[in-house]
């Protein structure tokens, strides 16, 4: 994963154009199947909103009058306000400075500017840098095109036995970072690759590939009474890459399935997650949670976007992540598709408790101690009374999903457990 | 507020009589409009009670024997027991001592007694005082009359656009105490008046001065099924006077929307603010929450009765209470019911976020921390489901009732919002 | 009732056999009524068990080659495993350790161990003992019998003005074991005594001694559906004789008209008691709330099985428990049971708060601190609205429910209250 992160990184993508393809074409190299590429013109009008110019880039820099670059947007393209319009222009140091955005609290980062909604052109350098720079003539030069063109965006589906679905939601539309950015659609692929593999799926998988905001409301608008009929859960997958902590994002109301299954697969396998509210929100569940769109979805993060230092500056780099941060966040991921996946009630068979013992479920001799060894099982079948699903069980008795999986086979083996479909 | 409030104090109430009548006339002056005063008639049956005889009182006073007076009436009304039977007799210091009250845990304080339902007489002073009384014969005196007569009280009604009614309810029944008395008329009186000067109510308002309890228990007997059909949230205005907290009396289960209101505004207003279970009642929320009563009626108070050491004694005076204390109590009720007028759900008019940029109410640039500058008014749109009530979104996204009217009215401005009636 | 235990003590109990026919005699004999016996044949199925064979045992003990007894029975019931089958036999020290149970981590207690399902013998004794044993021949004999016979548990049916029953159950199975095992059954006798005594019951009791596990399972067998029906509250009396704390094990919810009584209790009687969840279950209470069971049935303990040291050891003994503990045990069940029996809603019969005063039920001079006097009476009117129950309004005010039967008389003598059936 920390590989296609690499190759994914240089890339200069935006809302729109050729970096949105390309890294498209990358997932699909490593997806192995076929990813749905979806055009949509602009123009179009999706809710609230309209689908905006194409923007596209070759180069840009500020080169001064010795022709030295002082910028360059081939070294980092976080150097260009994204959507810029084009420009090729000589100014004096006062001028440049109206058009250079710094991030004057972290002064050594290059901070990540957009304007897609007004039309305009900017550069962004470290505090530092611009501090630096001698009165001079500038030649700053921007050659982008924004043009009439279309939004893309791909989606993966994973047919299941049901029509029911389990959402994932994740956004290619930032240039080179890392954390907030290129982890989501990575984790995302190596999901998407797994699930293909498994030999049995309850759900029904959708997985896409958006710019983020205008790619969410545009999917929805295309999607959403489909959507509201059969997701039974999503997630949206951001900020999936550094090591540093897990954070799990509410739904709207934090009661959602999705919810469920987050906390209790983050109760086990990181107990010290934090918990943001959806006042904390930022990315596409905020489109996913909007009145009247009311998806089931909520969102899992290690470093949340918003609340580590890097986020949204140059600083958010491959160093920040790690082939670890993607694992952990891939795995507790899997975890909550497992426990959706065999989130039925279960009933015991028997009234009263079982005779384990005649079965070899329970040791012969009763001392102090003994019954420890199958507490597990013991109290998963005092709460298989069919009003609790196996989430429930495993918040009430305190044991991960995945353990209980196993308690679960070896009771229907000899026969004392029924599931609830 | 303070100078009523000092014009007022000099003035001997009690349940019945002439002390109250002459309140009310001070009220009428400040009101500016008509109060409708009612007189009850001595004997009438009010529920489970009766109302008493009326009281009177001319003069009472204690002389030694060199005609010096101990105690006076004239400078004190809290040295005779309320509804004491007129006395004219010669005692020694002993029988003296069986007819004063002290309060021996205050001895320098003057209790305030009374004892309505059992006729008898009775004098109150300072522990200290009586202590330094030597033997002597003592000249007792209090002329009084208990006759049938009335009680009587006052009723403010000024009508909204609905039917539906909010209910202020205050006492005028005892003699010179300040915080526990004074404060509580007079703080309705500006309210009164501010109601009236409104251009648009929704709510019908509902003011009643009464003698506490009887008058409580007296004017519901009169009007119980109209309160209980109309009123919507109420409460009991006491101890709104002093300067040194807030504090939130409980209806019988803290759950109606009067409550509702209260601890909203007070979070904001004072977070500090005490919480009293209605198991600290004691004031006519005691009749108004009595079971088959059942009106919606809860206190916010500044000292509440019973919690300040001035209580009931003649340190509850003028110097208790101030002006800031009777502002900040006015204005929270103003706020109260401010909320209570603005209590709609709301309803966002597009799925998805809206787009704010456009209508210029977003930023256009995009850059870390320009998101804060609008999260007040996402987040209101992020509720704004139809579900909750403008105090649920107030609690949910913690930013004040009256800041959530600024954005309402943005939002109406440009027809994003529905208010649901 | 320590009495009882003394003689109760030295009794060789198992899940079947003479020892408890003995103890059911003697318990009798104290009852000074007729207990229901029944006894159940070997073979007979009852749910997923079958009851087993009938054990006794005449004499059991270890010699080494001098004659000397190492161990035997007679000193002490614990040294031999329960349902151990005969044994006569020469071995040497190793062969010897293979039979022989300890607790190292308790090296001078003789550890409780039994066999019930499967066919053994085995003897137990502490591990310094052992220890010090030198290899030698040893002699181990078991003069024990497991044939087709039956299992035997009493029955005590109170009846009551209702068929509703409270069902409280409690075991005899354990050989010389004080707090866990007498201390149960000694304390639900003197409990049948007392409730055979009383001139009024509303309820029906049923109490029944069985062995642990499969007496419960059997007598579930045969009596569930009955059971279901009738019983609003059951609770499991085990380990109620030492005198270190009180304990509260919930039923499956914790949300049980029982569980309601108990917490009410424990937080007057014993404010500090622990609370157990039902994972910390494990006698009996395991099959009355198996799923499909699902009787209101918990547990009040003194220091609860599993969780003090002498716990299943031959520490557990005449010492470890004290008549003081058996009589708060005693107290906090009888306090439960008054409490279900007067477990009614109440109506105050009039508007707003009585006049007390005109009853002689209120002080007729008000002053500061008079209104306490009546305060418990005033609160109980508060909430006597007929949707709380005695208990609700018992844990509302903050008064135990002995307390407010008082009350209850009082407000009854003078027709102000009536009782919701």
């Amino acid at each position: 994963m920390y590989e296609l992160c690499e190759r994914l990184f240089p890339i200069c993508r935006s809302i729109t154009g050729d970096g949105v393809r390309k890294t498209l074409q990358m997932l699909v190299e490593v997806y192995g199947n076929e990813i749905n590429i979806h055009e949509v013109p602009t123009g179009t009008k999706v809710f609230d909103w309209t689908v905006p110019k194409e923007w596209n880039i070759k180069e840009a820099y500020i080169e001064n009058s010795k022709g030295q670059r002082v910028i360059d947007f081939k070294n980092n393209n976080l150097h260009v306000v994204g959507y810029s319009l084009p420009v090729d222009k000589f100014v004096d140091l006062q001028e440049l400075k109206s058009v250079v955005y710094t991030q004057p609290d972290q002064p050594d980062a290059i901070p990540y500017v957009t304007s897609y909604y007004k039309e305009c052109y900017g550069f962004c350098m470290s505090q530092n840098q611009l501090d630096k720079l001698p009165e001079d003539t500038y030649h700053i030069v921007i050659d982008s095109e924004l043009k009439e063109g279309s939004l893309t965006y791909g989606e993966i589906i994973i047919p299941g036995d049901t029509e029911e679905e389990v959402f994932l939601s994740t956004y290619i539309c930032h240039p080179s970072m890392a954390n907030n950015e290129l982890s989501g659609p990575v984790v995302a692929t190596f999901l998407a690759k797994w699930l293909n593999l498994l030999v049995k799926r309850r759900y029904t998988y959708r997985i896409i590939f958006i710019p983020e905001t205008i790619g969410a409301i545009t999917y929805l608008s295309k999607n959403l009474q489909y959507l509201k009929e059969h997701v039974i859960a999503g997630f949206n997958l951001s900020c999936v890459g550094d090591n540093r902590t897990f954070s799990y994002v509410e739904s709207r109301y934090g009661d959602t399935l999705a919810d469920k299954a987050a906390k209790n697969v983050l109760s086990f396998y990181y107990p010290d997650y934090k918990t943001y509210s959806f006042l904390k929100r930022g990315s596409d569940e905020r489109q996913y949670n909007a009145p009247g769109v009311d998806l089931p979805v909520c969102a899992i993060c290690r470093s949340k976007y918003g609340e580590y230092p890097e986020y949204h500056t140059s600083k958010d780099n491959l160093e920040l992540i790690s082939p670890e941060g993607l694992l952990g966040a891939y795995e507790v991921y899997q975890q909550c598709i497992l426990s959706l996946e065999n989130n039925y009630s279960y009933k015991i068979n028997v009234l009263c408790e079982p005779q384990l013992g005649k079965r070899g479920l329970y040791p012969t001799t009763s001392q102090k101690g003994t019954y420890d060894a199958v507490k597990v099982m013991i109290d998963f079948i005092a709460y298989a009374d069919g009003s609790n699903d196996l989430i429930d069980i495993s918040n009430i008795i305190g044991v991960p999903v995945n353990e209980l999986l196993t308690v679960i086979e070896k009771l229907e083996k000899v026969d004392l457990l029924t599931r609830c479909d």
